[in-house]
């Protein structure tokens, strides 16, 4: 399937949202099994890691590794995540596709989180702008940033709509090439959802960037459908929905890929990615985590009798 | 809150579609506290049993004493479930408000089900409805219909969307009051749903029922969000998401009450259903089925900080 045959296309975050969030570490040979399984079940945008302190998060210290053992995987955009300058110069000295920043619209979240206030993570994506645009044109990186926190805050509660769509704005001018919103902890329903991404398409254009939604109160899917609706056309999401919300234990994490895949599919909107092999890369996560939960109905139940990919030939 | 202050109805079918898929039997003092629970929570209709043979589900032999308790709460609305005349016969002797049919649209599945081709489940209901008229006017239940398997049956896989909607015109021309459309095994998708509650609506106006979801593949929700596009105004759900499918072990079964209020509630629809109400129901089942495993995203996770119920004052 060509890039021009995929309508929606589905951003795996696992090896990055959902590795972080488990204590333990995966082995980098496992990490790359998995990666690979998962370009093999048509992913064509991995997010592989994190250049954190490994202090910080020692299951991301192999990033650079990582990234440098997966770029040349035909087809598949390579994203990491860079939480400052340092952590780009880390992503472009490995060799990323794209560098992809959060910023947080909670300002007591933004505290918390990098002891940043929002307009102080905006002057870090200006440095950052910078630092790619001094880049050789043919290897210079992209960079997106994800608005954290969009949709509501754990510890502030609500955030406001105008405030978010600001600041967006401001990532637009600060050198952002793409601007998304995520739902950090599970806060946003299919009303804000339409609403806030009606209006960041609106300011952005073909700048407004990806939805990434987190199921922690089971409306990741619900959210998907409204984002759909106003025109989103990249959803994030997490194989077996790792990613586990700190402030919800037991709820599952992100959006589970495979359940995705299903909806859009079904739903006739092509994404090029294969459950069945998706199921096959599940099975590699739970060989580098023994043990570990990992979500999802669909694989769960399977897919149903009479089910057709919607790019499948009539 | 006054019926007229409510924007979408939640019909509870846990009660008969949960407990009749747990091979335990929720002892009938068991059943009447959660039932009031749920009227307490602000559940304004409840489907509290099914009248079939006791042999072939016991664990709803006492739905004529559960009816007879509880069709005086105020304000609630009793359903119960009848298979067929016999059943009918049963529900009418009890006192329910409202007796509700399920006709199933894939052949193989009504034959499996019930020995009966759907054309003969339309002459069952027809018999209903001569009974039900032989009633007097002031205590003669309602009628209403779930078409189950509507979208789709895991023993035929697809199911015809022309039959389903010829279906319901011949299920209100023998004499439902009302017809819904029931995704009995999970196979619903958002684009499916809007296309046939759309032609559902256009076919049979106010006589368009409810939606009836199952989240077997994760999906409930975001089937909902589509219902809701298309004017559904009466969504039933499971509390704690019971009522497993057969045909999926470990997978949930209904939509879960708990996530599906928060879901509307945020939205800015009105449900009448306190969310914290429903977490003290949700005791009240693992007293009388200690050990039962239910499930619930909203359970789990709490509501959101500067979360507000639809109907709150400002």
């Amino acid at each position: 399937m060509t890039d021009s045959q995929i309508d929606v296309v589905i951003s795996e975050v696992g090896p990055r949202d959902g590795l972080q969030s488990i204590k333990r570490i995966m082995p980098t040979e496992a990490k790359l099994l998995w990666i690979n399984a998962l370009a093999k079940a048509g992913l064509r945008e991995i997010e592989v890691g994190s250049f954190v302190s490994p202090k910080l998060l020692p299951q991301m210290a192999d990033t650079g590794d990582i990234v440098r053992a997966t770029v040349s995987i035909p087809g598949v955009t390579i994203l990491a995540l860079a939480p400052n300058l340092r952590g780009a110069e880390g992503a472009i000295a490995a060799g990323v596709h794209k560098v992809t920043m959060p910023v947080s619209a909670s300002r007591e979240h933004s505290m918390a989180n990098i002891r940043k206030s929002p307009e102080e993570a905006v002057d870090e994506v200006r440095k950052v702008r910078a630092l790619l645009d001094a880049q050789p044109a043919e290897t210079r990186p992209g960079l997106e940033i994800g608005i954290s926190t969009a949709f509501g805050c754990s510890l502030q509660g609500l955030v406001d709509e105008d405030w978010v769509i600001q600041l967006a704005v401001m990532l637009v001018e600060a050198g952002a090439e793409s601007v998304g919103l995520s739902d950090t902890a599970g806060h946003a329903n299919p009303a804000q959802v339409r609403r806030l991404f009606k209006r960041l398409n609106a300011e952005l254009g073909d700048k407004a960037g990806a939805a990434h939604f987190h199921n922690t109160r089971g409306q990741g899917l619900a959210n998907v459908v409204a984002a759909l609706d106003v025109g989103v056309k990249t959803f994030d999401a997490s194989q077996g929905g790792l990613g586990g919300c700190p402030y919800a234990p037991g709820a599952s994490g992100n959006v589970v890929t495979e359940d995705l895949v299903f909806l859009l599919e079904a739903m006739g909107l092509r994404t090029g990615v294969n459950v069945e092999r998706l199921l096959t890369a599940r099975a590699i996560i739970l060989e580098g985590l023994p043990g570990e939960h990992i979500y999802g109905n669909v694989p769960d139940a399977g897919l149903p009798k009479g089910f057709v990919y919607a790019g499948a030939p009539a």
